[in-house]
C-alpha cells in the first residue's frame, strides 16, 4: 500500500531517496557509532511529514501507543528488538511490569496493551499490567473486541520496589507518558529498571529540547549524504509564560510566527516551491494532537477567539499550557486513496519493527491528521521492509520508500537519545 | 504452507508443542541466561527431524548455504540480526570480506552469495566476495539467473591482513566450510575477525563432538520444561580408524550400529512406538548429505558393496572419511503435497531468522532428504513467525509449530557454541 505520488511534481524528495539507499551502508555504520556512544530509548513512534520537497519528523512520541495498529507480520521484528533490549537492560529479567495510561475504557488502547503483552512475552518475560488508575482496587479482567481478555492490576508498592500482588518485576516499562506527573509510586525507585525515565514524560520533557536535540543530529547527517539539512528539518521558535486564557504571550507568538514563516519563505524561494507557508503552533509538552493550531500569518494569534484558546490551553489530562513550540508546517503529499496521509514509524531499541499510515479523509494536506476522525493502514510487511532496490526509479518502490522513512525516523530516535541525556536529573553538569 | 500431520497418531511432538509455548517466557529466559556465558556462532542452520514422537536436531552447519531458499520476508529479520552481530564483534566496521565455497558454476550457490551479500549490505556494511578459487585470477563478474550479477575477487594477502585489492576489511565471513583444509590465506590473521572460527571448518570439526555438546545442553532443557530428553535427542555412537575401502573397522561400525538400535529398541518399547528403528551412517566430518547411508540392522554394515563403500568412503572435495557418527534415524512424519520433508531452521546470531522444509517427492520418511532431486519450499512468513497462539489445539497453527522448530533448532545453536569453546585450539586447557 504505497500511497499516491505525484512523482514529477516533487523532485527532490525522490533524489533524497536515491541519494539515501546509495548511501545505505554508510547510514548503517553512522547510526552503529551513534549507538556506541548513545543508549537509544527503549521505544518511541515518529511522526513524519513528506512534503515532496522536504521530509522531517514532526513529533518524536516516547511512550507509544498504537502497537496494536501494525501490521501481524511485524511481529517478529519487534520480539526479535524487544530481546536485544531486555538483554541489554536486565538478562535476568523473568518479569516485567506495564504500566499504562488511565484509558481503559478505550478499547483500541486495550488492544495496544495485548499487543505489547504480547511481543514481551514472546521476547521470554512475563508481563502484568499494573495501572495508577487508583479506581483499579482488585485485579480486573477487561475484556478486548476480540474475545480475549487483559488483567489490570493496582500497583503494589514497596519501600524500595513496585509490582503488583505477589509479583515482583525487574523492568517497569512505562505506557503512560506522565501528562499528569510522576505518581508517587513510581519516585525512588532504585533498584528497579523504569523504562523510559522518568524525565522522559511530559511532566519535563519538551518538545523544543527535542527538536534542539534533533537539529544536532540532522546537521551531521545531513553532511554525510550531502544535503541541505532543512530537507530533513522543519524550522521551530518557543515561546514561553503563555497563557491564552489570559491573552498572555500572545506577542512573543505572533513574532516567532513571523521568524519562522520568514525563515520557511526564503527556503521556498530558493528552491522554487510554490506553496503557502504555514506553521503549527503546538503545546512545548503535549500529545495526542491536541493543543494544536495552523497558522498562516503572525496575525492570526492576535485576536484568537475563545473557542481557539480554550483549545489551545488545556492538553492531556488538564495540564495547561505554557510553553508552545512554533513549528515550520510541511504540506503533506501523501495520499491514500484520496485521503491526506503522514507515515507514522515504530521502532524498539535502535531497530525499526513497522508502521502504519495515519489517514484523514476529512483533512487538507496542511491540516493536523491526528485528530478525532483518523484512521491507520498499517505498512504492509511484504512492501515495507521487504528488499530494497537501489535500481528502481525513485518514488516506485514501497520498500525503498519505507527505508527512507526509517532513517529519518531513527534521526528523531538518536535526537531523543541526546535529549534524555542532555535533561536527565541524574547527569552532574560542570 | 503447514505439512499434513496425523495428528491423532502423534501425540507426544503436539504435547511437546504445547508445553513449548506455555514455557515460552521460561525458554526464553533460559536461552537468554545462556548467551550470556557463551557467544552464538555467527550463523546457523539447523536440519530438524519430526518422527511425531520425538523432535530432534540431526545437523547442525555453521557455514549455511541456501539463505536463496528463505523467503524474502525473512530478510528484515536476517538484516536486523546481522546488525546485532556485527554491533558485538565490530561495530566500526566498514567492509566485510565473503568467502564462498568454490563451485562457482552452480547457480543456487551464486544466489546464495548474493543473498548474504545484499543482508550485509542492509546492514551496513561494504561487501566483497573473495575467493581461494585460484582460477579467479582477476575480479569476475558472473550471472545470476535474476539477471543480477556478483563480482568474484581474487583474495589479496598482505603480511598481517587479508583483502581483495583496495578492499581492507574489518571482518572476514567465511561461507566456506573448509573441507579441503584451511587455506593458506587464512592462517595467521590476527588483526581482523575470522568467523566462523577456522576450527569450526570441517578440518577440525566432528559431528560427534557437536552431539556431545548437545547431550549437555539438552538435559538440562528437557528438565527445564519437563520431557524426556530423547525426545529432543538422537542416540548416537562414534567409530575412528574407519576405512571402508579396506574393510577397515567394518566390526566397530556394527558393534555401534547394534548398541544405538538396541538403545532405540528400548525406548519405542517404552513408548509403543511401532516402528522399525533404523541409524544413519555418517561422516562425522561431512556435509552436503554425502558419505550417508541408513542402516536397519548390523549385518548390513559387515558386507557392504563397493557401491556403498565407494560413497562412503569420500565425502565433499575428496576429504577421505576416517570417522563416523552412527545416530539414531527419525523417521520423518512431515509431508508436503504427499512429499517427505523436513524442516531447516536459519539462525544469524542468537536469532531464528527463517528456514524452509527440505521436500524429496522420491524418498520415504526413514530416508536421507538431502540428495539431489530435493528442493526448498520457505516457511512462508505468515505462517511461520506471525502470531503464536497458546491457546490453538496443538499441531493446527503454523506458527506454534514453527515456534517449536525455532527453540529444538536454538538448542543445537547452544550446543554449537559450546562446542566451539571446547574444541577452540586458543583456549588454555588445565
Amino acid at each position: 500500500m504505497i500511497p499516491h505520488l505525484v512523482s514529477a511534481e516533487n523532485g527532490p524528495v525522490l533524489e533524497l531517496e536515491q541519494r539515501i539507499l546509495e548511501a545505505q551502508p554508510a547510514i548503517e555504520r553512522w547510526f552503529r557509532l551513534e549507538w556506541m556512544e548513545h543508549s537509544p530509548p527503549f521505544y518511541a513512534s515518529v511522526d513524519l511529514r513528506n512534503g515532496g520537497f522536504k521530509l522531517a519528523p514532526v513529533d518524536t512520541n516516547l511512550f507509544p501507543g498504537g502497537w496494536n495498529n501494525l501490521s501481524d507480520e511485524m511481529l517478529p521484528l519487534a520480539v526479535q528488538a524487544a530481546m536485544a533490549a531486555i538483554e541489554k537492560i536486565c538478562p535476568e529479567a523473568k518479569g516485567l511490569l506495564l504500566i499504562p495510561e488511565k484509558h481503559t475504557r478505550n478499547t483500541f488502547y486495550l488492544e495496544n496493551l495485548a499487543r505489547l503483552t504480547q511481543i514481551f512475552h514472546q521476547a521470554g518475560l512475563k508481563v502484568h499490567v499494573g495501572t495508577v488508575d487508583e479506581a483499579i482496587t482488585e485485579p480486573t479482567s477487561v475484556q478486548l473486541p476480540n474475545g480475549d481478555s487483559l488483567l489490570l492490576e493496582p500497583l503494589v508498592r514497596g519501600k524500595r520496589r513496585l509490582g503488583t500482588k505477589d509479583f515482583d518485576p525487574c523492568t517497569i516499562l512505562l505506557n503512560n507518558d506522565l501528562s499528569s506527573g510522576v505518581p508517587a509510586s513510581l519516585e525512588g525507585l532504585y533498584e528497579q529498571y523504569v523504562l523510559p525515565p522518568l524525565h522522559a514524560g511530559w511532566t519535563t520533557r519538551r518538545k523544543t529540547t527535542h527538536f534542539k536535540s534533533y537539529d544536532d543530529v540532522v546537521k551531521r547527517f545531513a553532511k554525510l549524504i550531502g544535503v541541505d539539512p532543512w530537507m530533513l528539518n522543519p524550522y521551530f521558535a518557543h515561546c514561553g509564560n503563555i497563557d491564552f486564557h489570559e491573552r498572555q504571550g500572545e506577542d512573543c507568538l505572533a513574532d516567532a510566527v513571523d521568524t519562522v514563516l520568514g525563515k520557511v519563505r526564503k527556503k521556498y524561494k530558493e528552491y522554487g516551491i510554490h506553496e503557502k507557508p504555514f506553521v503549527a503552533v503546538k503545546a512545548d509538552a503535549g500529545t495526542y494532537g491536541m493543543g494544536v493550531m495552523m497558522v498562516h500569518d503572525a496575525s492570526e494569534v492576535k485576536d484568537l477567539n475563545r473557542k481557539t484558546r480554550n483549545k489551545m490551553s488545556v492538553v492531556k489530562e488538564g495540564m495547561e499550557v505554557r510553553d508552545v513550540i512554533i513549528q515550520e508546517g510541511i504540506p503533506s503529499i501523501e495520499r491514500l486513496q484520496e485521503a491526506v496521509c503522514e507515515p507514522v514509524v515504530y521502532m524498539m531499541d535502535r531497530y525499526v519493527v513497522g508502521g502504519f499510515y495515519r489517514v484523514h479523509a476529512e483533512r487538507g494536506p496542511s491540516e493536523n491528521l491526528n485528530s478525532p476522525g483518523m484512521h491507520f493502514v498499517p505498512l504492509a510487511f511484504d512492501e515495507q521492509f521487504n528488499v530494497t532496490h537501489p535500481d528502481a526509479k525513485p518514488g516506485t518502490n514501497g520498500p525503498n520508500r519505507f527505508y527512507m522513512y526509517g532513517v529519518i525516523a531513527r534521526l528523531a530516535l538518536v535526537a531523543a537519545s541526546y535529549e534524555l541525556e542532555r535533561t536527565d536529573p541524574e547527569t552532574e553538569t560542570i
